[in-house]
């Protein structure tokens, strides 16, 4: 019963063999190889435009930053939510790539952010008042870090809004499958279409090794090559880039990540309702993707301890467990069986 | 005949294999994992030591990058060859990683440093006088950007003249074992037994996909928090770090990193003496690992590259030439067939 | 009726006459001229220790950034009030000097942290998680930026908190003379007998044209040659710093910083008591030195725009009014005037 | 007998006259002023263009990294002279301003670059080779390091071949008004009128107390109010910026300021050949500007150690003594009565 994290999961065996399978010969090196020329027909394909750039890397925390760094100058400030990755879980990687931008927290329930703290935020923000560092760019997350989803309408409101203000918007999409099966979007519904510039798919969390895709979309394009030297100096242009495409292109072909996906969230819903059967039982909020927060009862929570069921407790007082593509329906069998026994 | 890189070659079977083969069931996220349980023990038998720390990173650049960050502060200076990889190839990452740290440059013949330009900026070194960087750090190449191998005599002796000036020291080992093959020095011998604070071991060039080790030992291994820390904050923190330590795991064991990198240093001896079998043909520098840098007479030129044989021109109008576990026998032999056209 | 700013102040006359006065002959260049070197006299009988080092710079926001950027590394977090100076007013300069640390803002009233905000955040305080960026430092201001004064026993309390989570702490004390004179402490007992371990002295609002002094108090002396260092980097470290010292010395010599405050404070005092009895009029925060915060009905708020005071809207819908040493009492009694019309 | 630097001399009286000339009620802060507002006249003549924009800075170091950092980005390189000001002298401040930028050293005699070197390096400039980092600006000092005076026909050479290849320029004029009556040329012909983007014009060596005017011409003005920002993050944005402004306009004032440069240069021509009578005494470089740089025979050294005459060793073998338009009749009266005792 390993509910810790998606990223404590292996990769899908699809990943693997894709790996083995490139391992062929000499290919030129740092992205120049036939499997990342290959990937870019996929993209297109995924996001239905041929409007953007990409840059693979294994890192979600430097995908983010990397995004960052080339919609926000070091003399600027991000906006996002207080319990965002970037904010929270990256080590201060924003303020580190940006060379010392910083980040503005916004409030909200359930990881969104408040609509009326981003306008007054935005209303407040002054380019020209040379003592403040002024917002430059707006950072969402979706899946947001408490399993919610903002559906399309709420994204591309708050790109508007952001964008009304002159800033970039940046969408931290490590958890994107989740969001988009949830919410029944398409990938491009939820990145470009919504005004999103720059978007950092992860395919980590969903079932890859370590791969996650950055995208520019549309006038953001205009910083690949800058995005590019950052990626180099920071030392995320890999050699043999091609087994980081590969990774990627097995996960995007047929759309294994969103079948992934869906099955992960389809675990998280199972293992929410379980949950909640109990009396005591309740979401602290709603399970949208592959999370459960639940906030259990004492009895509940000794015998979850006592069974070494792997779960994570949240500030608030409530449970973390993560699904991925790998959870076993005998681990939700077995958290059915232990139920029983309260 | 691909001899651009040795980061075109595929990686080696065992890789794969130990890969395919850690993708088994969940592993805690991180580090905390059994693969890289195991993986210590392997390099205290590898380096005959247990006063060590290590981390590892898929990116060279990075490592050496975070490696010197801990040796060098954001007001120091490192000393390193003019032609160093980080001077040259890493768009500024030591500058970025140590958050404005500078890099002296010296000169010397082949890649090595120059012992007089070294002493003399020792003894030019003076860390009282505010208005000048001073060295807090000396950053070594073996094997040398230019292919030559430094022996362990000479590693011990710069590393004697840096420590009485305070400095610390750093090995640059992208190609270590090319230069351990070379010279006959061990592991230890060419690292901490020779002085050395920090060594990044670099497993990539000498067959794995992406993965090089940064190791701390002795004193340095204080630093071995902060190293952490600015490996998270940049990215170099996997959350499925196991495959990171597949990988090397598979190197290490039954020394096939070394049977690799004495293939490969095998393969560039012979090509060496192909190519200076030619009346005006001629070494740039001597062939003391997998690379060889010639000067080619204007018909070898030619006849080289009408048949597209893939080498890299260099500053001073050699061409380089990189051998790897996986150069066929075949590429020799076409090469000794196109030279025989001559 | 100027109330804009005490920056908006000319400096005091004997600040002029000691900047004519030491340019006579050649002086040694950074900080080796006779001026200097008296300055350290003085400031030991004001501190009343020798425990100490110094440097003087021309700007509050370099020195507060020179002294949080050696208590605390580019890697941990720095603990402040959500309106904190170094927050609010400064661009991002902690981030900038520190190479990248993240500021954790708290909240409280009246400018002073909260103490259960405080506590909460040490004790969530976890220097070994390596994903959340650790608290290194507390900033503390002294006089606030809402006017109010901490009194000694308050910083004691947090600077013996802070301590024993092993954070540095330090205090911005750009009104410092305000402070001390509202709360009767000595500056020993404000700084160093307080714990503080680097305090950011300001003369500049006190009535100097702009000299602050950056004084390390014990242990944190063995960060003084890498303070100067970065104080030589970042442009604080003026060849003519005879002038600087000068500026000091005139204001330290015989109190005259302090006499300066009280007058200041005195102004401050009788203007809160002149807008206070109008109906309608409250003080957002008690005034506690040279700064008067009022929420003004709206016919004065008319009258006092009509006559052009100048004083400064603030977040929550007081207005700021702050005197200085060149607070005339003719701005005093053109106030009263005012009011008498209402 | 003090020639140790232009920095040890006292400020010229009408500076300190001035200072206490604006010394006067109320004004508003951070370059608000009526000060600062007449400057800009008094520059508008003095460059004879209204194209452009300005900034006082109280540092030399930090107006040269200030300007380069307008000028580069943190993921590009600065060319200078292996001996410039900004490489030798400021502690790693340019990569410090620029968030990591590397400074191309090119060599030449006399702290002059050399057409070739310059030629060389513009030539090998690939800002499409993401590997390294490409030059994005180009630095000069005028007058330079040693002492020479780059003409103004060199300068706009230079600023042609770099502008050609996309590079931006910075002229680090610290002591600009030596090399004006050096060269005979005015402000606007060694500075916009030659192509130069950003000229840090120096008056603290010429005799103000710390005052360096920061001029962004033509497209460079696009620039400002990011050079606004990272003055202020970095501390040089002082509230009581009228006395600043005061410095500048006095050293401005009927060109004070290059009557001053003009006495000084006149003193160190005078001790150039004062020095150079002595049989084998040479200058290591021309006396173009109120620099001498002297070789002497071991007699005379001696002579000069024992009578305390201040001057500095330097790099070469040769003594630096530095003139200033404080350089009293008497002190090289006082080096003529010494020589005539060897």
């Amino acid at each position: 019963m390993n509910f810790s994290s998606d990223t404590a999961a292996p990769a899908h065996p699809k990943v693997i063999e894709a790996i083995a399978a490139v391992n062929q010969g000499h290919q030129p090196s740092y992205g120049s190889d036939e499997v990342t020329a290959r990937l870019r027909n996929l993209l297109r394909e995924t996001f239905e435009t041929d409007d953007f750039d990409f840059w693979i890397c294994a890192s979600g925390t430097a995908s983010n930053s990397l995004a960052l760094s080339v919609l926000c100058s070091s003399i600027g400030a991000i906006a996002c939510h207080e319990e965002a990755h970037i904010e929270r879980d990256e080590r201060g990687a924003p303020e580190f790539f940006s060379g010392g931008a910083k980040l503005r927290l916004l409030p909200g329930q359930g990881g969104q952010i408040d609509e009326p703290a981003l306008r007054q935020a935005l209303d407040a923000n002054n380019p020209g008042f040379v003592h403040e560092t002024p917002l430059e760019a707006l950072s969402l997350t979706n899946l947001t870090e408490c399993g919610t989803a903002y559906p399309v309408a709420r994204i591309e409101q708050y790109v508007s809004l952001a964008k009304a203000e002159g800033l970039n918007v940046h969408l931290d999409g490590a958890r994107l499958a989740n969001a988009l099966i949830s919410t029944g979007a398409s990938p491009a519904e939820m990145s470009w279409k919504a005004g999103v510039d720059v978007l950092t798919l992860g395919l980590t969390k969903t079932g890859a090794i370590g791969c996650e895709i950055i995208l520019l979309f549309g006038k953001a394009r205009a910083a690949f090559s800058a995005l590019q030297a950052r990626a180099k100096r920071s030392g995320h242009m890999p050699p043999k880039m091609r087994f980081l495409a590969a990774q990627a292109e097995a996960m995007l072909t047929d759309g294994l990540w969103l079948s992934l996906a869906a099955k992960a969230n389809q675990s998280a819903a199972e293992l929410a309702d379980l949950l909640c059967e109990k009396p005591g039982a309740s979401l602290a909020y709603p399970t949208e993707g592959n999370e459960v927060f639940c906030v259990l009862p004492a009895a509940i929570e000794a015998l979850v301890k006592k069974a070494g069921v792997k779960c994570y407790p949240w500030p608030g007082g409530s449970y973390r467990f993560v699904c991925s593509w790998a959870t076993p329906a005998s681990d939700l069998q077995a958290v059915r069986d232990l139920l029983a026994e309260a």
